[in-house]
């Protein structure tokens, strides 16, 4: 039997932080240990242009991501790992798709239409104001990328399905009109997305300016940790823990025996203090070693980069095939 | 001082016919000959699937194309000449460009602006209907044509000088935000671009199935010179010249001289069937050894790709060199 192809992208702007973590990356590298699935990560560098033109913190970002994945233990040997950009085969799909999907598809799109949306509340005569063609042309791209590898399975978060429909709409035509040609992917929603709380108590989030970056320095770790926003019951009094950022994020973390525990000590009055100290310990102890390897990746980037040279290596070799196979199909190719 | 670089595309769909040859193909190809000129021709293969779902129709296209180009004295030794779909590169700076292009720019294209017009006057409740995304951002990709070789020159026609202009404002908001990359280039419209009158007496397009396709065996040649529709004056009475699509063919591509001779023939009162003998032998004595290349070329398929791929190979070695320089400027490159 064949391996399930499962591909999951990481756009590249921002530093991974401590929910990008419990939500994303460590399920998504636990998921890439089972057997009978092939995974694909990728860094999504050509996603990141369509929100931003900066050009440093693309490539900062690029590097933070790459080397927090390998940190966290996803394993370039098992799994594909390899950046958008270095597949050239992805951008000629992408026109290939292009060709044949509605205008009217795109239109449809919710984060075109919130778009459009905010531009008509502000009262812009244009409600395409400040829309680039890439955040309008953004599904299928998208589409190419998961075409791309024939996967059979992408998990994302809610706000993606109607995109992963729109690529299944696109690959369905592309079959009708050229014949059988991709896999029609299927969406995996993932079942309850882990959504931590910020310093703030608001979701854990760059843009609410709220973050925990994931592999800050200790000390800087666990000033951030002490930061995380409480009531002020005092030492002795019992408190809740629904509600509380502190009990959350160390829920997100913890064996059920450990969050029953602490549930006790909140039920007995712990303080807010001697909470801070717990979790700060927990999450030190099992990101300590990661930040440990983190720091030397960073100190390295010409293995990362090689890392990922070999990743697109075995991308390519897959791509390329079915390219070739999408260029036939539409007339495209040498002279006979 | 440094060559100027004029840049030609050529949309695979359909097969050349007399007036493509008088209008376009021998303008062209002349102009490539004057010194300080360097000229890039390309198959714009990628751009034919917009029109085109028809995989045979376009390899038969792409296939005639080259070959009568060649045919008619296109030198791939002087020119790059080149298959769009070999060139990688083009459809990489196709997203760059995209990411950075105002959809509202797209909006206001004449070709979409009359697909969406034709849909509002059939009364279909959605403007787009039968809009592809590929008729949608099409001016991108031509962008991406254009800038990948930092064209100074792009000669069109009339229909095209917006999407030129598209071009440069695309081009220039690339330098505004990212630093200076892309040349912006210049419009050349056809002064009088020559439109051929067909066998209807309409101008000569595959659209109005009236065209005689350039190559034809001679006799199915002077058939069809034989089919064009004149008025039914007897030979000996005198005949206008204005109007005649015989005399407009004739006037496409005789000497002044010539055109003159034949302009007193027809003050004489020459007949039809003489003036359709007279056209037939003057444009046969023109392509007759055209004709004979090609049909050697028709059947040496393998020699057509490897000039083609000799002319890829060239256009490839300048292409990523600036591919190279606009991702390094929007920050996507070797993690450093």
């Amino acid at each position: 039997m064949s391996k399930q192809i499962v591909l999951t992208g990481i756009t590249t702007t921002g530093i991974p932080h401590l929910g990008n973590y419990a939500g994303a990356i460590r399920p998504a590298i636990e998921a890439s240990k089972q057997d009978g699935v092939q995974s694909y990560f990728f860094l999504a560098d050509y996603h990141a242009l369509i929100k931003c033109h900066e050009p440093e913190r693309v490539r900062e970002s690029t590097k933070a991501i790459a080397a927090t994945w390998l940190a966290c233990g996803l394993d370039p040997e098992k799994v594909t790992f390899y950046r958008q950009s270095d597949i050239p085969e992805i951008l000629e799909l992408n026109w290939l798709l292009t060709s044949v999907t509605a205008k009217g598809l795109m239109n449809r799109a919710h984060a075109y239409k919130a778009a459009v949306q905010e531009n008509i509340e502000k009262g812009d005569a244009d409600p395409d104001k400040g829309v680039t063609m890439g955040l309008f042309s953004y599904p299928v791209l998208m589409s190419a990328d998961i075409l791309m590898f024939n996967a059979h399975k992408v998990p994302v978060g809610k706000d993606q399905v109607q995109h992963l429909e729109m690529c299944r709409d696109i690959a369905a035509r592309f079959n009708h009109i050229f014949g059988e040609t991709f896999v029609l992917p299927e969406v995996v929603v993932s079942e309850e997305s882990m959504v931590l709380p910020g310093l703030d108590g608001r979701k854990m989030s760059k843009s609410y300016n709220n973050t925990i970056p994931l592999f800050e320095p200790e000390k800087k770790f666990r000033k951030l940790i002490n930061k995380i926003v409480t009531n002020s019951l005092e030492p002795g009094e019992p408190k809740e823990t629904d509600g509380c950022s502190l009990f959350a994020i160390y829920s997100a973390f913890a064996k059920p025996e450990e969050v029953a525990n602490m549930r006790k000590q909140y039920a007995e009055g712990i303080g807010w203090g001697e909470t801070k100290k717990q979790l700060f310990e927990y999450l030190n102890e099992i990101l300590a070693d990661k930040r440990e390897r983190y720091n030397e990746l960073m100190q390295d980037p010409a293995y990362i980069e090689a890392t990922l040279q070999q990743g697109a290596e075995k991308a390519r070799e897959k791509a390329a095939v079915l390219l070739a196979k999408a260029k036939q199909a539409v007339g495209i190719g040498p002279i006979r």
